[in-house]
């Protein structure tokens, strides 16, 4: 991660402001707020704001007039309740808006979860910075052999160091080919007099997909903790989940006993279909069952077999 | 409005709590927090929770890594660039959280703005209060006789209070049954122990669609200014106009930068189709149109005529 | 249900309809278009109708040029894996359109899934037909002990009858009230021409939510799929899994494999939670194991023994 | 647009095919079904399937048992009064979907318009083919000077086939390292046996952001139109107006009546702020009034004066 003295600057400003006030806060992620955590090698997640707390669900599930909560066990229970029974609409009654950094690649996953609030930083009007994300060599994983979707095993032998050098230099090649297009010089002239210099919205569109990009997202706590069910996922691609991991210790900070019940009810959960639950019982029950007679799928047979803790 | 003293002495309390924080807070809407703003015979608005002032807005527009604030003019001279070019992200980035008595068939219109988050008061879990809208004499109203979807004249003569009586009689009828029906006494016994009593979820459905309902609601500003426009406007329903109408009054103290450019680029503006503005230039310049010659149906003729402020 | 002459009239001149078409067409939901299945006293479901059939599915799953489909087991398994590992897109590009027919107390629940389009008609604009829902004895039920949000035992002796009654009896009064506030008579006339008669958008909210109205609905395969999930579940007030349950056999026509992949991978499945996963890991492996060991509460431990046949 | 033999006969196969419906079709949109529409150098849009026509918004404006049209003229007026008035819900019963090849950056504009549905194709799981959009000489423009946002002359002398030149280049020279470092050969075997290959999701990011994707984007009718009148609009995008121009073909064809209002009351339309009502009232009225007396700021004043085709 990379700020110029001026984004530190601001940063340390917006930090340093105290008001007082008599919406509910909380003192955990107060302390986190507009401080970057770094994710990959130049990105970031910082909290800009947060409405809300683990009261505030609470709150809204009672529907009451003042603050709603009881003794610390009953609300705890009732955000258990919630949480498993799928009751989504409290959790939505708390939101938290973030500015991230992160490679347009990792934008374009991450922007089909529809329902949150976006502002991206437009390069139809401005120019991106020069940075691209280059996977560290423990990254910098082979094609998964029995997965379509995913990755395998680290390149081994000098293969990674090949990727690397390939990835930054044609990165390095097209920000350049980037910069002559568009031809800007000091003080809005142009660079090289005799050229017209390329409109930035044609421009940008030499750029290769690991350049970074940064956006303020804002998003209710229902719709992160599904964000981040998805994304914090082990089937989630590496980079993506980077984000996901920062931001859910930002969750664990500001709505602790909804953490909680997240990462028991939802993160830690599995669904078992109606032909698993007839395995799970026979076994339970002490009965033979293989996959053969399970009625599952090859891939359902193992699926659960690794849930259990059994060969498969 | 009528609160028991228990709900007084929550609100109290929930205004009387302090806490410092780094968030950016708004005076004017801190004056206001938790405490009900009466609309109707027995509604209310009540500010719970906010996030975000008229810098937010900017702050987003412009991805900033502090405040985001230029210069008052240049912020607000952005916002007004935003409201009017229908730039709506950036006004996402604010969000509020009422809290919101009102009649059920009032609510029945206010759901069908979807993009918002709602926690309502549940009658299958609980028993809703023994309250009633019931029009004042002044909004008695007689069908519209030139709008099929709108009320004309106010009700003169007997009438308004046989209507009145009978509203009255008929909500406290059913109330009564409503009663008699979960046959519920002190204690959790029943009122009657030779019956057992109707489900709650069953019982309400004999209450009548004045009767109040509550709920939390929260929403993002660019929706707020959705809901309003539409819900402040002179051809919504009176009762959930004056809903609409105190929010107004939260959003002039939250935004002001925001409320004024809504007030000129939404509000107060009109939307004229390209027929209304051929007919239009032809005025400018002092040419003759006629309804006739116009190419508008008489209806648009009627409307932009208002519009100017000349007879049609 | 009760149609009248001329709605069935247009019912079926819309059913003697024929074009050519080159959409993909599913015969079993052709023969189910228009036609009600009733459903509770007076309301129905129909399909208007549809988009896409299970091979739509696996066409945008596949980003097809043509129709996308491969062989059958293929398309089934695929239909499958996407409803195993919550793909919920390509279940998205199939779209449904019902007519509905409901008691308001159920539109105010059905309403609060957000993700569909609705037209309901107004009363602000037009009057209510005189239809209101009575339950038939059967369905007839005390609260519930042990669920504050549920129903229980079906009332016994008089009581059913008298509550049948007392709903009946509400019902009419306020629809004469309702009518006589309007006071509209014949061809436009008033009913008594010494009064002015109430506006619709007022005299409306006498009425009882047992009251029926109706509306178009249109919704995607997912978010119908997410609606039947809770809606048929039997958590579900009776009244809405009445329409749910009638729902569901439309599903089964339109997309035949959408639908045994929901049964069993959605309706039929359980999520375990991580301290459940582990009392069943235990369970397998012969591990004693009991409530107060298991690390679950009380709640948690009835349900999982429950889902796994055994007692508590 | 370059469709290889095996896509052009999948489309020519489901042109080809024909099914007796009882649903609503229209001969307009049918005779355009499945044939892709060249849009830009390689991208295209194509109909794949529609659910509803005109008479469907009526149908579902007045919650109809059949088919709800009455006279053509009433239709048509209904549908006007719809469209003037904002009454949003009835354009929503008619849905569209479409197969569109178009590029990423392309594709991350047009993703912000969140109530629609989305299948991308998938290059963590397929490989993108080698198809980049280099703009043509008349569309290779200089940046505004006086719109931040936008493009401004077309550039002249050798820069453009300069530009040309390098966007070509640097595509393919990206291309080839992806193709690199995949190192996937015939039939699944590695191209170079003595490499591993980078995984696709990794690979991928070093391809540039004018490389073709495509995607199935369905979506209801409003919020068609809403996209519609933003990206078809003089100051969006060249490249994302090229796709909504031909999309607006698809409506014509498919909703001409609808099409019609929206040419009329949206896409023609000027919405005049309240300021600026003042202005055209005093200018009908043979007031004199200029920038500095209007109120209005220098910005809003050339526009206004621009919509009523006079001098600023």
């Amino acid at each position: 991660m990379s700020l110029t003295p001026e984004q530190k600057a601001e940063i340390e400003a917006a930090r340093a402001q105290r008001a007082e006030t008599r919406r509910v806060t909380v003192p955990g992620i107060e302390e986190m707020l507009y401080e970057p955590l770094p994710v990959l090698d130049h990105g970031f997640v910082r909290v800009i704001d947060y409405m809300g707390d683990d009261s505030a669900v609470v709150q809204a599930a009672r529907v009451s007039y003042g603050r709603g909560t009881k003794k610390v066990s009953e609300d705890k229970g009732l955000i258990n309740y919630l949480m498993r029974h799928r009751h989504t609409t409290p959790f939505e009654m708390c939101e938290i808006k973030y500015h991230v950094k992160l490679p347009i690649f990792i934008a374009r996953q991450w922007i089909r979860h529809r329902t949150a609030n976006v502002n991206e930083y437009s390069a139809r009007y401005s120019i991106l910075d020069k940075e691209f994300y280059i996977p560290a060599a423990e990254n910098m994983a082979a094609q998964s052999v029995n997965n379509r979707q995913g990755r395998g095993q680290v390149l081994s032998g000098p293969e990674a160091q090949q990727v690397m050098d390939l990835l930054r230099e044609d990165a390095e090649k097209t920000y350049r080919s980037y910069e002559w297009m568009l031809n800007e010089g000091e003080n809005g002239e142009p660079a090289d007099p005799n050229r017209q210099g390329l409109a930035r919205e044609l421009a940008r569109m030499n750029l290769t997909l690991n350049t970074y990009t940064q956006w303020y997202w804002k998003v209710d706590l229902h719709n992160l903790l599904g964000f981040l069910s998805l994304r914090a996922d082990s089937h989630a691609q590496f980079e993506i989940r980077a984000y996901a991991d920062a931001m859910l210790k930002t969750v664990e900070a500001w709505v602790p006993y909804c953490y909680a019940a997240f990462k028991d009810y939802r993160q830690g959960a599995m669904t078992l279909s109606a032909g698993m639950m007839g395995v799970v019982k026979k076994l339970v029950d002490g009965q033979p069952v293989d996959q053969a007679s399970s009625g599952l799928s090859k891939r359902e047979w193992i699926e659960l077999m690794a849930a259990l803790g059994r060969d498969a």
